[in-house]
C-alpha cells in the first residue's frame, strides 16, 4: 500500500479519538515523526478539539518518507502509527531571518514584508471578517497583524460572543479552551495563508483594559494557553508570533515577557519568527528568543538616519510595525495623509528596515479599519504594493545601508551591484551620479558601469534613464562618473533612483 | 590612642611586607574592612608593588569608625589589623548612574560629563604628559579617556620603553606586572583626580595591531591583568572602566567581552561605571554588566531625533564617546570644524545624551592630540566648557527629551520646570513661545509662568529675555502663550533657549 502523499511544509493533520477530556494544562498526545532518509526526528504536541477528539498537526520540513507514532497517557491516543510521503509542492515554507537583517522562506525564497493591521479582525462577524482578508490581499499586503484575544476600549463597536476559554467559578479557565473559538482561529489563519498572507499572530493583548479580563491571566495560565495555541497553529507555515502589541501598556515586569518568549522558542517545533511590540518603552530585542525587532516608532521614518540605528543595536531584522496610520482621526498617530505614509515607508526601506501599514479612517460602524478591518479607503495601499514590487525585484536578500552612518544620501542596496536612493518627498531638479562606498562590502571600481531607473513612488512608474554611467573617480567613500551630465528629474515628485550594475 | 582619620570616598593605602614575591595570578592579600556603626563589611584585594611590598587600597563609603584585618596565605601579610575614622571631606565619591539616563556622585551631586580624549597619553614623556592634563583641566573637561596599554599603528610617533608586564620565554607574563609601569599609571590617575577629572580607563586595546602583542593575551591572561588593575586603581573614586575603545576592531567573540565585563562587575569592590566602546558593530549594551552605553557614532549628533533612540533601546545613560574630532586631517572622522562639533554637542544634549571631545590637528611630532595629548588648539573646547556650565546649572538629574519621539522642536528638560530648546546652527529670526508635553511626566497647566534665556552657544552668552510667558493654551502635546508676541532672535546664530518656570 502506498503511503499518503503530503506537501513539504504543509500541515498534515492526524485525528485521534480519546477516552476522555484531557484538560489543556497537559499535552494530551505527542506525535514522534521520523524522516527515514536522514533519521531526523520531530516531536509534535497535539491538542484537544472538543468531545474526545484530539489532533496533531505536523508540517514536514524534509522531502521523502516519514513515519510517526503517537504517545499519550491515554491508551486510546497512544501507540498509533503511520507513514507518509512528502513531496515538494508550491509552498516556500516558514519565513526565517536571512542575511541578518532580512527574511526568506525555508526554501530560500526571499520574503519582503509589507504588512497590514486590523487588531480586532478575528472578533468580527461576516461579511466583514472575510471581506477584510479580500481587501488586504487585493491591496497586495503580504503580512497581517491581528490579535487572538478581543480588544476592549475605544473604537470597539462590536463585542464577540465567542471567547477562548470557559469560565470556572467566574474566572477564565485556560485548561478549558473553547474549541469553536480556536476552530474559528484555525480558519482565520488558513484563509490568510490561502491568500498568500503571513499571519502575524498577537498572542496576548494589552488592550483588554479589564473589559474581558484576559489580561489578568497569571503567568502559568498564559503558558497553558501558549502551549495550546502553538499546538494548534504552529504547523501552518505562514505563522509569525508576536507576544503582544504595545506590551508595555500592561504593568508587567519585563522578565515575565522574557520567560514567556523563551517558552515560546522552546515549544514551537517549527521555530517560527518571534517578536514583541512596544508602546513607549522598547523591549530588549537583543534577547535571544527575539528573532526580529518589531518596533512602534513612527518618528524614525519621518527622516533619514534613524531607523537604521535599530539595526545596529539589535543585529536583527527591524520591522516597524506601527509608523502611525493613514487616516483622519484627531490623534496624532492616526491622521497621516497617504503621501506622508508612503514617504515614511520609503525612508524605512532605504534604512534597511521594513514597515507595516494601518488605516485609521473611521468606519461606518464608528470603529477604525486598523481595529475591525473592512475595505481599505486610503491612497497609500496601492503605492505600498508598488513598493513591494520594487522590493521583489531586488536580486538578493534585501537592501542594506551601504555606508551605514555617514552617507549623506542614505543609499541602500547591495555593494557594487544595486543601489536604491530615495530622494525624499520632493526631489531636486537634477541629480549627479554618485555611489556611496561603505565598509564592509565589495568596493566598486573604476570602469564599473551602471544603469539608472527613476522610480516615481507616488505615481508608481519606473522609467529607465536609458543612459549608462561609468565610474571614473572612486574615492574612499564615494564613487562618481564625473564625465556624465547631471540627470534631469521631475522636480518636486517623490522619487527614488535604482542604480544597477550592468555587464561590461 | 586616636584612630587615624581618613576622608570619605578617598583611598586609604595599607602597606605590607611579605615574605616573597606572589605572582599576580593569585590575590596576595585581602583586607576585610568593617564599618562599626552599621556592621557593613567590605573585602578589598591587595596587589604586589615590587620587592616584597604589598598594598591594599580601600576607599570607605561610610562615615565613622572602620576596623580592618588582613588575610593572606603568606603569614607575614596575614592577621594584621587596625582601625581608622572616616570623616566627610570634599570628595563627592564615585560617579553612579542617576535617574536612569544621567550621572551623579555617590553623595548625590550631579555629574555632567563633558569628556576629553588622548588615547596614548599614558605612554608619553614629560613635559607632554603633565601639560596634557593641565590643558584639558584648564579647558574645563571633566572626564578623560586614555588607554593603559600602548597604541600601535598610524600617528604613533613615540614608543614607550615602560611596558606593563615582564616577558617569560618571549611572551608577556601577566603574572609578573612591572611595578614601575603601574606606579606611573597610579600617578596618572591621581593627577587627573587632583584636577577634578574622571579617569575613563581603557583597559584593553584594539590598537596594538601586533606591534606590542598585548592584544594577544588569552582570556585567562586578560583576567589576571584585570584583577591586578582593579586592585590597584579601584579605590580611586574618580575611576571609570571602559573595556576597550573600538572593541570590534579585535576579532574576538562578543561572549568573551561579556565574560570579561561580568568579571569586572564582580571583582570591583566599588562598582565603578563600566562600558565598552564600539567601532562599527555596537556591543549589546543591554547586558547587565554595562552601566552606560559608550557609543561611537558621530552621525547621530549631526541631526535631531537620532541619539535619543539609543536611550530607548538601552534604558541607560548614553555617552557618545566619539562623535568625530575637531581637526584638519583628511579622514572624515578627523576634520570637523569647531562650529560643527559644538553643534553636535548641543544636539547630543537635547537628545538627553552626553558626548566627548577629541582633537585631531596634527601635532608638532606628527601625531594627533587625541593620540598623545598636548595643548588644545581648537575653538570648540571653550564652547564645550560653556555648555558644561549650562548643564551644571540644571536643577535636577539632567535633561530628558520631553516628548521623546514626536516633538518637532526636540526640546529636552524636566517637565513643567525646565525646558532647553536648541535652535540649531542657524537660528530663525523669531520664535513663538511653545512647550512640548510628553508622557510620562508632569503636565504644565494654564497659568504656568515661564522666563526665557537666549543662549548663544558659540559666543557663549546667556541673555535673559526679560519677559514672562503665561500658558493660556494647553493642548495634549503642546502648550502655548498665545497672547505673547514672537520673540526676536539674532537670526543665523547657533542659539538655544532655556525656559524656566517661575513662581506665581
Amino acid at each position: 500500500m502506498r503511503a499518503p502523499q503530503s506537501e513539504l511544509y504543509r500541515p498534515v493533520e492526524l485525528t485521534f479519538s480519546g477516552t476522555d477530556v484531557i484538560p489543556a494544562d497537559r499535552t494530551p498526545v505527542t506525535v514522534h515523526a521520523r524522516h527515514e532518509a536522514s533519521g531526523a526526528e520531530r516531536a509534535v504536541p497535539g491538542f484537544w478539539d472538543g468531545g474526545t477528539t484530539y489532533r496533531v498537526r505536523f508540517a514536514p520540513d524534509l522531502e521523502g518518507e516519514w513515519s510517526w507514532t503517537s504517545e499519550s497517557t491515554d491508551a486510546a491516543l497512544s501507540g498509533r502509527s503511520g507513514t507518509f510521503e512528502v513531496v515538494r509542492g508550491t509552498d516556500h515554507g516558514p519565513v526565517r531571518v536571512a542575511h541578518r537583517f532580512h527574511f526568506a522562506h525555508a526554501d530560500g525564497t526571499p520574503f519582503r514584508p509589507v504588512g497590514a493591521t486590523a487588531y480586532n479582525w478575528l472578533h468580527q462577524d461576516e461579511p466583514l471578517f472575510s471581506s477584510t482578508v479580500g481587501a488586504i490581499a487585493e491591496a497586495g499586503f503580504n503580512k497581517f497583524r491581528f490579535m487572538v484575544f478581543p480588544q476592549g476600549g475605544g473604537y470597539i463597536e462590536h463585542l464577540p460572543t465567542l471567547m477562548p476559554f470557559e469560565k470556572t467559578d467566574g474566572r477564565w479557565d485556560v485548561t478549558k479552551p473553547v474549541p469553536e473559538f480556536f476552530q474559528r482561529l484555525d480558519r482565520a489563519v488558513e484563509v490568510l495563508g490561502e491568500r498568500g498572507i503571513q499571519a502575524d499572530v498577537l498572542i496576548y493583548n494589552a488592550y483588554d483594559r479589564g473589559q474581558f479580563g484576559l489580561n489578568e491571566l497569571t503567568e502559568e495560565e498564559d503558558a497553558i494557553y501558549l502551549r495550546y495555541l502553538v499546538a494548534r497553529l504552529a504547523a501552518h507555515p505562514h505563522v509569525w508570533w508576536s507576544l503582544c502589541n504595545e506590551f508595555d501598556q500592561l504593568e508587567r515586569p519585563d522578565d515575565r515577557w522574557d520567560r514567556t518568549g523563551e517558552l515560546l522558542a522552546e515549544i514551537d517545533p517549527y521555530d517560527h519568527l518571534r517578536s514583541i511590540h512596544n508602546w513607549i518603552e522598547l523591549y530588549d530585542n537583543n534577547q535571544p528568543w527575539v528573532t526580529h525587532a518589531s518596533i512602534q516608532n513612527g518618528a524614525v521614518t519621518t527622516d533619514f538616519g534613524r531607523a537604521n540605528l535599530y539595526r545596529d543595536v539589535y543585529g536583527k531584522p527591524v520591522v516597524l510595525d506601527e509608523i502611525k496610520y493613514e487616516g483622519d482621526i484627531p490623534d496624532r498617530w492616526g491622521h497621516l495623509d497617504a503621501e506622508q505614509l508612503v514617504h515614511q515607508f520609503w525612508i524605512a526601506t532605504v534604512a534597511g528596515t521594513y514597515a507595516s501599514h494601518g488605516e485609521s479612517f473611521v468606519t461606518e460602524s464608528g470603529s477604525l479599519h486598523m481595529v475591525e478591518g473592512g475595505p481599505l479607503r486610503g491612497d497609500s495601499p496601492a503605492r505600498l504594493a508598488f513598493l513591494r514590487e520594487i522590493l521583489e525585484e531586488v536580486d538578493g536578500a534585501g537592501l542594506d545601508p551601504i555606508d551605514k552612518w555617514d552617507d549623506p544620501a542614505y543609499v541602500a542596496g547591495i555593494p557594487r551591484r544595486l543601489y536604491v536612493q530615495y530622494l525624499g518627498a520632493s526631489a531636486p531638479a537634477t541629480w549627479d551620479f554618485r555611489l556611496p562606498i561603505g565598509f564592509p562590502g565589495e568596493r566598486p571600481e573604476p570602469g564599473d558601469r551602471f544603469e539608472v531607473d527613476v522610480i516615481d513612488t507616488w505615481n508608481m512608474t519606473v522609467t529607465p534613464l536609458g543612459r549608462t554611467f561609468t565610474l571614473d573617480d572612486v574615492q574612499r567613500n564615494d564613487a562618481y562618473d564625473r564625465a556624465s551630465a547631471p540627470v534631469e528629474l521631475p522636480e518636486g515628485e517623490a522619487l527614488a533612483l535604482r542604480i544597477t550594475r550592468v555587464g561590461d
